[in-house]
């Protein structure tokens, strides 16, 4: 039978998915291994897509890397030891007849929401995952944005304070990511409960903790939940603002508080954003960590769907 | 010969254009008729194509107005007394056999600056107009980004501060427009006049004055624009951060400061923007106030080669 590959690389582990078309028939991960400025990774993922291809054809092969690409050329990837890297020329090396396409992970994380996720109503969409940072993916009419240097969606860097209270790893101060990601949420936990009665000074302080605290009526935990909800909601608002798109669609870890985050968020949103664009809908994605291998076989479907 | 007109519908005057091609052939503007819920506004229209039309042949016309337009359908353009509106339709039944367009004014002098302007030279940017307000296009891959409620660049709303400072006209709070708009700035001004020795006290306090004396030396003027520009730099760092565009491209009143105010503005974008996005050039639009018929025409051009 045809067949195609979905490839998610990160930092510790590779995401491998095999489709029939748009059904995912097998998934597995092995371990990235970044030894040797991660020369290995490829050969890697060639040896295990070879031995789950059995008897059938190999039409294409997509891949999510974790850092900007523009035109399936890779401008780096520090996580994975890469600089600049040709890796579409060397998957076409290996398999010379197949459709090849490189991706950003949080484009195809994106595109991934839309072909089988949250995003699946939506042409035009923002993607958001707040995660240990912030990322995201932008999708105009069915088609993912990815700037002239492959680094469309950093919003997690979007300044959300005037007052230099929070520096980010990237240098900035002030960067939304300081406030709504999991590792901001938990700097405001530990600002806030300080000398306040609350269950935070009893629990290991996570993003889950403060949520589920919120949940059950904690004072402090909904304190936290709002000014985060306050900063992130003002960066949607300046996104929305910009590319007015159908749908704000969250995924990450921190997306697991689910509705209850994402009504206060879209209920704070819809204060602040320009008129026109308050209709924005907000979304759940519901991939969770399988979006990239979805997400990158369906930019393959979309290229042998064009020959 | 073959002719098309570019239009610009204002508020108070409608400008027309006639084409030969990519060349502007004849320039004239007629008062726009708000009276009768801008009844007559189409009308006066035609009646001066007709006019200007002479022995030539019409191929197309293309139509800016001041408001939300999403695949040429009308939203609203309440300066000019119309609800939703399909003008296109009403063009079409004057005549038949034409191509018509009809686009938002900011999105049409984002186009007219691409073809004709300061933003020949890019295929991704951000078209920014800093007047009475603040508005703007944006153009990805050559092609105009529309919004799914046709408010794409509603950039002059993003929030820049956190202290509830100025509220805006659109009922929000410390939007971009408070702080770098012709009346953002001259706001400024007043309350940076106030108590201290500076020029502005003595004559009439407007954009070009403020730039004027800034550039001249004098103290308060200069923090005026300082002001400006840290908060601008940020709006505009959260739009490159969002869709990293080759270039931001400045028109409006307040660019005539020229490269005085662009290359501040530069100097503190590179400081607050995501490391990746630094590389984003800056530049003037030069059409002035005929970005806009030239941007018409060029939507018109376009869909009579894709014939």
């Amino acid at each position: 039978m045809n067949c195609t590959f979905g490839i998610d690389i990160g930092g510790t582990e590779v995401k491998i998915g095999k489709f029939y078309d748009d059904r995912l028939v097998y998934k597995t991960s092995i371990k990235t291994n970044i030894s040797n400025h991660g020369k290995n990774i490829l050969n890697d993922i060639f040896d295990k897509i070879d031995e789950l291809l059995a008897d059938d054809h190999l039409l294409g092969i997509g891949i999510g890397v974790p850092g900007p690409v523009v035109n399936n050329f890779i401008l780096g990837a520090q996580n994975l030891g890469w600089g600049e890297y040709d890796a579409k020329a060397e998957v076409l090396a290996r398999y010379p007849d197949i459709k090849v396409a490189i991706l950003n992970d949080a484009n195809s994380a994106a595109l991934g929401e839309m072909a089988n996720g949250g995003a699946k109503k939506y042409h035009s969409f923002v993607f958001m995952t707040l995660g240990t940072g912030i990322g995201g993916g932008i999708v105009i009419d069915g088609k993912l944005i990815e700037g002239v240097s492959g680094s469309t969606g950093e919003i997690g860097h979007i300044r959300v304070g005037y007052d230099n209270q929070r520096q980010c790893t990237c240098g900035l101060y002030d960067c939304i990511e300081q406030y709504a990601s999991a590792t901001g949420i938990v700097k405001t936990a530990h600002e806030l409960r300080k000398n306040h009665q609350t269950i935070l000074n009893e629990v290991e302080v996570t993003a889950k903790t403060i949520f589920d605290l919120a949940k059950s009526g904690d004072e402090v935990a909904k304190r936290v939940v709002s000014l985060m909800v306050e900063r992130l909601a003002s960066a949607i608002a300046a996104i929305a603002n910009t590319v007015n798109p159908e749908a704000i669609v969250i995924g990450g870890g921190v997306s697991k508080a689910g509705t209850f985050l994402l009504d206060k968020l879209q209920t704070r949103f819809k204060e602040l954003a320009f008129y026109s664009v308050r209709n924005t809908e907000f979304a759940l994605a519901t991939l969770g960590n399988d979006a990239g291998i979805y997400g990158t076989n369906y930019r393959i479907r979309m290229i042998l769907n064009d020959c």
